[in-house]
């Protein structure tokens, strides 16, 4: 397993000094020390998190992993660029990142893949003793989610789910006014993915998010993979982005739970729509039949009697959001309009303006760290994401987003999927946690370091 | 049967020039025949009713029916104030009101009563010949909801239910978008009733929403009868604001129809903070057990492929919305932030200010009299229902909003109760059209009369 024992010591690393990340890095590890990262996929994501990686004094890449030999040569060249230097490179074929995990000098992985390795390499990552680092979604069924699950639980090895949203800047301040109870007890939520994704699902096979109707074999990027997700699932498949900040200000898995929920879809017309638009009746994928809904609304019951209503929303066109609210006894936020209300501070049934509160509940994080975050290129909420990773892997402890985490909130996929296929009968989450959540405490969210 | 013939003549009405109505009353109807109206329940909403009633050349009303002496008092003040006259009056018990019934000079009733009453006294008015108004929601039960349905297609008499949202300036000039087909063929919507109540539902037994924390026989106003709901029964029970203009949107009962819903009630809480703060915990209402969760989320599925969700959330401190969204292939409304997304208008990924599409899309009937009816006293929406209601009794004709819709969109509160109670188990709406909404074509909004 990686430890601080295992971190190789390298002080050799040319050009980081452009880079100096303030402060933070000393906070919980020696600055000599450095965790060594091994990165599977380095597609536009995993490349992201090299890039970011990249900038840290207390991390070493040492092996990237990749099954498409242009991305390595991109990410090959910016290991160079930063560090002067050549890690091991794997992707011979899709098992290659095997290899990868066997390697003495990997402390901790990053996997950013296509959906339907997430949970795969993750376990394998465990199983070989590597702190784990997934994109999300993390699992497509509910087998996957238990195996994150007992996989953790047997092999002592974590895994953090990387959900960037959490660590945004207003997320994390309404988490902060939700812990100093400033909305008072809380009693419902709303959040979702509503994203016109069209532009992602189809392209030109050229550029990743350019012009064009294909996907899967004609198609590049994300398309080349994820939009099969819409032709074959009614479901909603990326519930995280909106559940996990709604998740982890409602104590899921410390001292509460999703307890069960039902799933509606809506006719799906967007991304057939889009095709005969763009591409014209004749061309071939007017004929694919998508199964996803274009709307798709779940709503969770928990143990302490919220209720959450998550929204997937990515085959229309529309302008981003997602349309959080945090609603409690004495008031609530909600993005859409950027506004908040609490007795006996709003003007009676007046909004607020949100800023102003967020800005006086502005989290610790985000007060210490802000400005670098925010520089270009240091990735805003994506540095605190992998700060926060690093962090946990550097000390081999728990991270703030964990096996449980990530199974409770992967699971609305498959959930989704049953209810909707089954008029929207309700669905009982698994307990991933056999019963803890009752005794976990809440992880402390409200720390300057990570 | 009320008809043009039995109109009595009377041009003798005083003052009615110091309020004349322009133009509109003309329209359909010879200035010289009235429609004479009783109005069962005279409280706050009746007495609102009345006014405007008042206010137009071609009503007379002949009767008014209510148990409480003093709004009895106060209505025949208005009436012989605009009218010279001395109404009927009716109130000696709780079913004096079918003796109202019985009168010969009564065409049309408005019904504006506890909720308890609504389907009993608009079927007895169907019963007696009747055209009958009701005020919102219209039935408690799914018994009460085909009595409507059965009573008018047995009696033949027509019932309208006054849902006064429904002629709302930024509603009508979305159902005018969404008719001209702005926002391409229709996928989503949402909508609901979010206004904190909690004023409404406790008073101090003097003052309709004073301070207070008395409800039932200490109460008065709406407190008297309006909180037992909350305390009985955990269910949508104030569906119709929201969800009447999205049933008109969506056209149902006119080619679509609801099929089914899951409800998910939060836990609540609100009433009995409320009772502890402000009359303490020594209080006796303190120890009143609401059964009324604080936020109720309902999704309907519809025949079309539609999804609607609902919100019932009164009971805790927020500002008042409708939380209206009206989403299709192109684009998308909502109320909360005023925004619209029309795509190859809007600036990609941009809102727009929904006011410059709302003025352009202006209905017909707010482009007419909307000066009339904003200005005081006349009303707004309610001046626009109540016309047509008065408009459609006239005639003799089918309201816009029929007995169908009261009881598709009542039905929201009994079939919310009994999936809230089995966990979110959806339930099936009934066809209250016996299958005619697949032939039933839409009712014809876009016209500047009524």
């Amino acid at each position: 397993m990686a430890s601080r024992r295992n971190f190789i010591k390298n002080t050799s690393i040319a050009g980081m000094g452009l880079f100096a990340v303030p402060g933070f890095a000393h906070n919980s590890f020696s600055a000599a020390d450095k965790l060594n990262v091994g990165l599977i996929g380095v597609g536009l994501r995993g490349t992201n998190h090299l890039q970011n990686l990249l900038l840290r004094k207390d991390v070493n890449v040492t092996a990237i992993c990749d099954v498409d030999a242009d991305r390595i040569t991109i990410a090959k060249k910016h290991i160079a660029d930063a560090m002067g230097k050549t890690p091991k490179v794997f992707g011979a074929n899709e098992l290659d990142y095997k290899n990868l995990l066997a390697l003495p000098d990997v402390d901790a992985v990053i996997i950013a893949t296509p959906w339907l390795w997430h949970t795969r390499m993750t376990v394998d990552a465990m199983e070989a003793g590597k702190y784990a680092g997934v994109e999300v979604s993390a699992s497509n069924t509910l087998e996957e989610c238990w195996d994150l699950v007992n996989t953790h639980e047997r092999t002592g090895t974590h895994m953090m789910i990387l959900e960037n949203v959490n660590y945004r800047r207003d997320v994390l301040a309404v988490l902060n006014m939700v812990k100093q109870n400033i909305f008072g007890e809380m009693v419902h939520y709303r959040c979702g993915y509503q994203h016109d994704l069209r532009h992602v699902k189809f392209n030109d096979g050229k550029t990743a998010y350019g012009k064009g109707v294909e996907f899967g074999e004609k198609g590049i990027s994300e398309s080349k993979w994820r939009t099969e997700h819409s032709v074959k699932r009614n479901a909603d498949v990326y519930p995280t982005h909106g559940l996990g900040p709604i998740a982890v200000m409602a104590d899921v898995n410390h001292g509460n739970r999703f307890m069960s929920m039902t799933s509606h879809a809506s006719k799906g017309i967007g991304l057939h729509n889009y095709i005969v638009k763009e591409g014209g009746e004749e061309h071939p994928n007017a004929k694919v039949k998508f199964k996803q809904g274009d709307v798709i609304t779940s709503t969770i019951d928990t143990a302490n009697g919220e209720t959450i209503i998550i929204t997937h929303d990515c085959n229309l066109p529309r302008p981003y959001s997602l349309g959080f609210r945090a609603q409690g006894a004495n008031g609530l936020w909600e993005v859409d309009g950027s506004r908040i209300y609490v007795e006996g501070k709003s003007e009676p049934h007046q909004w607020d303006d949100a800023q102003p509160w967020l800005d006086t509940y502005d989290h610790p994080l985000w007060k210490k760290y802000g400005e670098y975050a925010l520089n270009a290129g240091h990735g805003g909420m994506d540095f605190f994401v992998l700060n926060s990773f690093v962090e946990s892997a550097k000390q081999n402890i728990a991270p703030p987003l964990d096996a449980y985490d990530a199974a409770a909130w992967s699971a609305v996929t498959p959930l989704s999927e049953l209810s909707i296929a089954n008029n929207g009968e309700p669905q009982d989450f698994p307990d991933f946690t056999r019963g803890l959540w009752m005794k976990r405490t809440p992880y402390n969210w409200m720390k300057e370091t990570y």
